[in-house]
C-alpha cells in the first residue's frame, strides 16, 4: 500500500506567503469609505497595525514570513497530507482521495497559521492588547493562544449560540490566558443596540466584529484581529496549499478537483490560492468553494459593496452577500455563519474562476461520521462541508469509473464539536433552507454606493 | 535553533514490539488462581483469545507485529517527538527537555496502540463483540475506534465519574459506532452488588472491570478487552518508547531521566521498557512513574497478590496494590484511578531497577497551564503528573546547572477535559491525600494467599 501520510520536513515549512493578487486576470476592487470613495491605508490604522495595512493592498507576489513566525509554525507545521485509503475503500470508489490535516495546530484548526503572523506585527507594531470576534470558536482560541506567546492580551467576543453550544472553547481560551465575553454584550454601542432590538439575540459573526472593531477603534492601546476574510488573512493561509503542493509532488500526483470549506474564505484560500496559480498558469485544476444551505453567499448572495459588520463599522468590501443584517440560522458550522465573503474569493467566483456549492447540514454530518469511522479523525462541522462535496464527487467517480484526484482541506477536528454530534445522532439537528424571498429582500439592506447598481 | 520536530518515516513504524521480560533479572510473578495456585493459559481463554494469552505469557524478547496492525498505526504513527524549546525557555533551565506525544492519535491518547492489536487478534480469533471498562473515557474511546475497524461491536463500561465529567468522551464513542454505559450498571451481577451497597456510587476502574469480565466471561460471542495493567497491553505500547530512541539517535541525545504518568502502568512500559533494555545492559538512565498522591499505588501500596478487580473476578496479580476495594477519590486524572500497577512495573519496582514519585491534584494543573501557555498543546490531567515531575527536575537542574536530558510522554491531549481545567481556573479543585490509616487498613483487605504473609 502507498503512503498514508506525506510529510514534510521543518525546513519546508514556506518562507514565503503567496499573494493571489498578483496572479489575479482583474485587480481587486478597492474597499470604500462611508463617502463611497476608495479608502487609503490611513483608513485602517487605528484598528491594524501598518504591516497588515500593507499585506492587505499589497499586489507583490510573495511577501516574506518572519523567521519568528516561522519558528511557531514549526510547534505544529508543516501540517500531514493524508491518502485517505480507508475511506476510498468504504466507498468503493476509484478516485483518489487526499486531504491536508490542519488539525494538528494546537487549537485544532487552521487558524493559527494567520493569528501567528498578526499577533507578530502588532507587537512589532507595540501593541499589547488585541480584541476579536469568534464565531465556533475556533479563531478565538487561536488567537488567544498566540496571545500569550507574544506576550499581548487577548479579548474575545464570541458569537453567543456558540458560547452555549461549546463552553470548552471558552475553557481552552482560558486556559492560554484570554479573556471571553458572550456576544452580543452590554459592554459596547454596538452590543447594547442589538440587544436593544432583541436582547435574546443568538449573536452573530458580523455582530461580534462590530462590538471588537467598535472597542479597538475607541483605545488607543487595542488593535482588531480578524480571522478571516481580508486578504492579508488569507494570505497568511496560503502555508496550506503550498505545503500540500510540495506533499503532492513527493507521490508524483496533483488534484484534479480541490474542496474546501468557506465562510469567511480563510480555509478555501489558504488551501486553494497557491493552486490558482497553477491554473492562471494553464493548469486544468477545479477549485470548489463549499458553504452551508443556510447561508449560501456565493451561490445565492448579491455581488456587492457591503459592511463586513452588522452594524456598519468597517469600510465598504465588494463581496458576495446575503446583507450585512443577516443573521443565519444557528447552524453547528458556527464558523459558517458569515452574512458576506472575502472580497478575494468573491471576485474570482464572480468570474467564473473558481467554483461554489451549497450542502445542507446533515448530509454534512452524515459525510464526517462516515469519515471519523474510516479514518479516525472526527472532523469540525465547518470541514465536514467540504468532505460532503468530496464524496459527492467520490461516488460520481465510481459512477464513471474515473479515477481523479480529489483533495479537500480537513480544516479541523471536532473535539469541541461532539455536542453537535450528540444532536445529529439524536435526530434534533435540522436543515434550514435559505428562503427565495430573502434574496430581493436583502437588496433592500445593502448600502447605497455611488455608481453602484 | 534545532529541531522543534523530530519525525520518523511511515518505515520506521517498529515491526516488532518489545518484550521486557527477556531483559528482567528475575522471572515475573505468576498470576495465581483462586486456589492460589499459578493458573495456566486455559483459565483466560473465556475472555482472551489465544494470541493475546500467548503474549501474556511470552518471555520471547521481540513478538512481531501484524501487518493489518502496522497499517492501521499508520493513520497517526509515528508519533512526533519534541524538543520543547519554549518551556525550556520559560522555566529557564539548563536541562534539554523532550516530549513524546502521544496525542495525534483520532482517539488523543497513547491507547489506540493497544486497541488495534487487540481487536485484530480478536477478530483473528472469529470474535465479533467485545466489552471493556473506561475511566477517563481514553481507552474507551480507542477500543470504539478500532471496533469499527475491525467489524467488532463495542460495550463500554464507563466509570460513572468520568461519565457525568466527561459526556463528549461518550460522544466520541458513540461517534464510532460503541455503545457506553455508565458503571456501575444494574445489567450485571457485580454492578447490581455495588450499587445495593451504595446506591449512589461514583464507580471505580475496578468496579467497571468486573462488570465488563462478568458479561465477556458470560456470553461465548463476547471477549473482554482491558486497557491497560496486562502484560500483552504494556507490551502493545512498547512502540512509543521504540520509536523515541530512534529520534533521539536522530538528535545525537538520550535521556538522563523518563517520567511517565502511572495509573495501570500502559503509558509508563510503553515509553520506559524499551529503554529499559538499554538500562539492563548498563546505560544510565532513570525511569521514573509519576502517581497521584491520592492513588498512591507504587509509592504508598503493598506489594501482594490482589484481584485486578473489585469484585474479584479475575486471576491474582502480584502487584503494589491499595486493596482491590479501593475506591480512590474522584480526582481529575480518570485514568489514574487504579487500585493496582501492572505486575511487571511493580517487579521492577521492588526491585529497585525504576523509581516512582506521587504528585497532588493541584500543581499537576499548574504544569500542564505552563505547558499549554509555552507549548501550545493542552495536555491530559494523566499527562500532567509527568509534566509536573518532570519540570521539577528542570527547576533541580536550573538551580545545580546541570544541563540534563529529560523525557516525557505526552500520553495524550486535554481536548476531553476542558471541565476540570474550568474547575482548577475557579478554584473548586482540591487535593486529596492516601489517609496513613488506610495503608494498614488495606492490608486487611487483601486476599489470602498460600505462602504469602
Amino acid at each position: 500500500m502507498s503512503r498514508t501520510k506525506i510529510l514534510l520536513d521543518e525546513r519546508d515549512i514556506p518562507s514565503h506567503w503567496y499573494n493571489v493578487v498578483a496572479d489575479m486576470p482583474n485587480p481587486p476592487a478597492p474597499p470604500l469609505g462611508p463617502d463611497g470613495q476608495p479608502i487609503g491605508p490611513d483608513a485602517l490604522t487605528a484598528i491594524f497595525p501598518e504591516a497588515l495595512i500593507e499585506q492587505e493592498v499589497s499586489a507583490e507576489r510573495w511577501i516574506p514570513i518572519p523567521e519568528e513566525v516561522r519558528e511557531i509554525y514549526r510547534l505544529w507545521r508543516p501540517s500531514p497530507l493524508y491518502r485517505a485509503h480507508r475511506l476510498e475503500q468504504a466507498l468503493g470508489t476509484p478516485a483518489r482521495i487526499y486531504y491536508k490535516y490542519e488539525g494538528v495546530s494546537p487549537a485544532g484548526s487552521h487558524k493559527p497559521n494567520t493569528a501567528v503572523a498578526q499577533a507578530y506585527y502588532n507587537r512589532e507594531a507595540g501593541i499589547r492588547r488585541l480584541t476579536t470576534e469568534t464565531g465556533a470558536g475556533q479563531w478565538g482560541s487561536s488567537l488567544a493562544l498566540v496571545g500569550e506567546m507574544f506576550g499581548i492580551e487577548v479579548r474575545v467576543y464570541m458569537v453567543k449560540v456558540s458560547y452555549e453550544q461549546k463552553p470548552f472553547r471558552r475553557s481552552m481560551m482560558q486556559t492560554w490566558g484570554a479573556e471571553v465575553l458572550a456576544s452580543p454584550t452590554d459592554q459596547t454601542e454596538a452590543g447594547r443596540k442589538i440587544l436593544a432590538e432583541d436582547p435574546d439575540s443568538p449573536g452573530s459573526l458580523g455582530i461580534a466584529i462590530s462590538e471588537a472593531v467598535e472597542e479597538a477603534a475607541s483605545r488607543d492601546d487595542t488593535n482588531y484581529s480578524l480571522g478571516s476574510v481580508l486578504n492579508h488573512v488569507l494570505l497568511h493561509q496560503t502555508v496550506i496549499g503550498q505545503e500540500a503542493k510540495k506533499q503532492f509532488e513527493m507521490v508524483d500526483d496533483y488534484p484534479d478537483v480541490i474542496f474546501a470549506p468557506c465562510g469567511g474564505g480563510s480555509n478555501f484560500g489558504g488551501v486553494a490560492f497557491p493552486f490558482f496559480a497553477d491554473k492562471a498558469a494553464g493548469k486544468d485544476v477545479r477549485l470548489v468553494a463549499v458553504e452551508p444551505a443556510s447561508c449560501p453567499t456565493l451561490t445565492r448572495g448579491h455581488y456587492a459593496y457591503d459592511f463586513g459588520d452588522t452594524i456598519g463599522l468597517t469600510p465598504l468590501l465588494k463581496m458576495y452577500t446575503l446583507g450585512h443584517d443577516f443573521v443565519p440560522p444557528g447552524i453547528h458550522a458556527g464558523g459558517l455563519r458569515y452574512h458576506g465573503d472575502s472580497a478575494l474569493v468573491s471576485q474570482l467566483y464572480h468570474e467564473g474562476l473558481i467554483e461554489a456549492v451549497a450542502v445542507h447540514q446533515l448530509p454534512t454530518f452524515e459525510a464526517g461520521v462516515q469519515f471519523a469511522r474510516a479514518e479516525g479523525i472526527i472532523p469540525a462541522p465547518e470541514s465536514n462541508h467540504a468532505i460532503r462535496a468530496c464524496i459527492d464527487e467520490a461516488l460520481k467517480c465510481k459512477e464513471t469509473g474515473e479515477a481523479k484526484t480529489l483533495f479537500f482541506n480537513l480544516s479541523g477536528h471536532g473535539h469541541f464539536d461532539m455536542a453537535s454530534y450528540d444532536k445529529y445522532f439524536s435526530g434534533e439537528l435540522e436543515d434550514f433552507e435559505y428562503p427565495a424571498e430573502a434574496i430581493d429582500e436583502a437588496l433592500h439592506h445593502l448600502p447605497k454606493v455611488a455608481g453602484e447598481g
